[in-house]
């Protein structure tokens, strides 16, 4: 069977635990990720992939599970005499051993390598047990339209700055996926979409992940002409993002914090949306017009805690392993 | 009064340790060391530069005083990282705390800046106290041809690799200064050597440090027409290096690994060389025709010893403070 996920940072990688978990690897069965690219920024010379990495890292048990993000062990040292030396940014959190992961990465996009190839590359170290795909190997960044805190003037920052530095407390009026427009989906991306057996949106920000890679041209249309069935599972629980600042995101798009506001975005693929199904926490609720919604367990407490909810997304798609 | 230091790395960085002991800052008085870019190298997609971080970190108060390199409290995580993926090389010192200063050298490099500028800039955090000029902006690496103990085959590696990978223990033939031709003293060089009160030459490696210096067109003829006195101190006590690998870089050259062979093959001023002056430790001996030559203490135990070097070096050119 073929699975493909569209998956963002922290939830996205932690659902792929479950998907792998659920469709194990010796089986057969193929799972193919399509990952956001819009967190991704060049910092200090050096092109960081947030989402591939912590794919990456949270996949091949290198992550520390604890903040969710970046490599068990981790130290801090390169940054604190970049700050040293004055360097801005400074509120990035660039760490030591991830240092090594974008001196590969920079020096292969240097030598013209597309960021697909360099994500494959990477990964033989890794071993995620994933095809992990850069929704594009353009560039497709999300900035974001605040009003600058420190002058009052609107400007347009880098979606890390907001995330990071500002913590989404900034008045914040828009989100704009530079170079999307021009953007094509990275190889393997289309296809792992149109010859799935079931396509998965993970539980991630719905507005700066999954929306981010919506914002790639033909991303869409494969979603909406894909012979499989189309699953997505509520990153909102009770009225609250499990964890990010999803709730800020829909504020600014203006979208309830709710899992049927955000099904309702998505909308039904017999409309102009992109769901066959839905799923949202046991204690929520949703009715979404030509989707077919599902309560089950959405907290990712483990491994098999996701694959029961993985399982539950093939059960509403119909589709038995 | 104006000083004028040719100098290399670790033993480099120690002298000059001494000549801003000898001559405070307060006094008025100039430091302007002239350092090798020989060992420069690209590691990584990075542009390291050791003997110039040397320099800075020894005289900012960085430096790892008992290694002699490296910054203090160093730690080696992306290196790990680095191995972990296979790149290579995988032998080379990469610490965490230094690639900071690589990252901002390696982007203001891609931005057009050149090492000279750099180096300022580095130089605003790690205050030396001397004015530290890379001997070229232009490229003027080092390279070795060896006979590659794998393969039998003769081939040109880099200093480093040589140094570093191979600690010189490969049957060597000869050193090779790649685009020293091309090269030009960076600005302020020439200068610095025109208008010295005195010069001296670190007792740093005659071949691959000071001999990589005045491979840079322009040095040596600024060294024979300066009106201040050239000054040079022995890398060689009692037929040893006190440090590095002179004598495995002096066997490749042909030159004895002695006091009195290095002033020889610095030669007089009053001949075809370079030297007014050279000082030799005070257990050694050397006869230089044209060469003032006096028997001092050259181990440098602390910044108090080697002022009484860099004293000495003053006396035999007539300078007084």
């Amino acid at each position: 069977m073929n699975v493909t996920v569209l998956v963002g940072g922290v939830g996205g990688a932690r659902f792929l635990q479950g998907v792998r978990r659920l469709l194990r690897a010796d089986s057969g069965h193929r799972i193919t990720a399509v990952v956001n690219v819009g967190d991704d920024v060049w910092m200090h010379g050096l092109r960081i992939c947030p989402d591939l990495d912590t794919c990456m890292y949270t996949l091949g048990d290198g992550i520390d599970t604890e903040r969710g993000w970046g490599h068990a062990g981790e130290t801090w040292n390169a940054k604190a005499e970049l700050a040293a030396y004055g360097a801005k940014p400074d509120w990035f959190g660039l760490g030591d051993r991830d240092i090594a992961t974008h001196l590969i990465r920079t020096q292969m996009l240097r030598t013209g390598y597309p960021l697909s190839a360099v994500t494959e590359a990477l990964c033989n170290r890794w071993q995620p047990g994933v095809t992990l795909l850069p929704v594009t190997d353009d560039r497709s960044e999300t900035h974001v339209v605040i009003t600058d805190p420190q002058d009052g003037e609107q400007r347009a920052i880098h979606f890390q700055e907001w995330w990071v530095r500002y913590r989404a407390q900034v008045p914040t009026h828009s989100f704009a996926h530079i170079g999307a427009e021009q953007a094509a989906p990275a190889p393997g991306v289309l296809e792992a979409i149109e010859t799935a057996d079931i396509v998965l949106l993970a539980p991630s920000n719905p507005v700066v992940s999954v929306g981010a890679i919506l914002a790639v041209p033909g991303i869409r249309g494969g979603l909406r002409t894909t012979a499989a069935k189309v699953v997505g599972v509520s990153p909102i629980v009770g009225g609250k993002p499990l964890r990010g600042m999803a709730d800020e995101c829909l504020d600014v798009i203006g979208v309830d914090t709710s899992a049927e506001a955000i099904g309702r975005w998505y909308g039904a693929r017999s409309g102009t949306g992109i769901l066959d199904g839905w799923l949202v926490h046991d204690t929520d609720t949703a009715e979404i017009p030509g989707v077919t919604v599902a309560r089950v367990p959405l907290i990712m407490t483990d491994p098999d805690a996701t694959a029961a909810m993985v399982r539950a997304a093939l059960d509403v798609a119909g589709v038995t392993l």
